[in-house]
């Protein structure tokens, strides 16, 4: 059994950050969970534009405000604490955050914790980043 | 791309109940995502014994206070905000619960809907419940 506190990971290299993005990640790859679980924190007044090509990711908002736009069509959903999205088809989107949004979010296949967001927006399929 | 709400699934029959223990599943295996991610909430002063023999799955505890119990090894974890377990081999645990837990969990491989706890703690594997 693996037990983890978040609080702890905040301050070690589990703990990720780019501008006003921060992504603790509580199990990676090589957990062998066969998915990864992080969780991610935005700021206010941000926004991101994602498209994780190679994974599936699904992503519970716990606390803050926000809209996610779905790049291909357009539309646009409130992101409010019990609202989850799920990028079941490797969907290209913008994440604009109101209010600080916590979140937690699914990867599969599992993010080793190597990758890096490319210029596409995308990670690297593991083969890649390993 | 999914957008569910977890108060809007919570009166369909997306929301299984159990005594003192509810699970909104907010994805099934028929999401395709390769994982299951469910918000369960366990009442205050219950506890509760799980054998996950055929799934991994992890818990993070979004708010609450319990703790949870290895039952091959006697240890005991506390359980507050922050806290994730991971049931990295399928470990036998009982989890009290001392303040009513809210709890995101994800079950891989995805767990169908359509399993019941049998009365070893189990599910049964996908094969058998499908």
């Amino acid at each position: 059994m693996i037990v983890r506190d978040f609080h702890d990971l905040k301050t070690t290299d589990r703990s990720v950050s780019d501008q006003n993005w921060n992504s603790v990640r509580m199990l990676l790859a090589d957990d062998g969970m066969g998915f990864s679980f992080h969780i991610t924190t935005i700021g206010g007044g941000t926004e991101h534009t994602f498209h994780y090509k190679h994974h599936f990711e699904s992503v519970y908002c716990i606390s803050g405000k926000g809209s996610i736009e779905d790049l291909a069509t357009g539309e646009v959903h409130q992101i409010t604490p019990g609202v989850m999205y799920a990028l079941d088809k490797h969907d290209k989107h913008t994440v604009r955050c109101e209010e600080t949004l916590v979140l937690a979010c699914c990867f599969n296949p599992p993010v080793t914790g190597t990758e890096v967001h490319r210029e596409d927006g995308s990670y690297a399929p593991a083969e890649e980043s390993a």
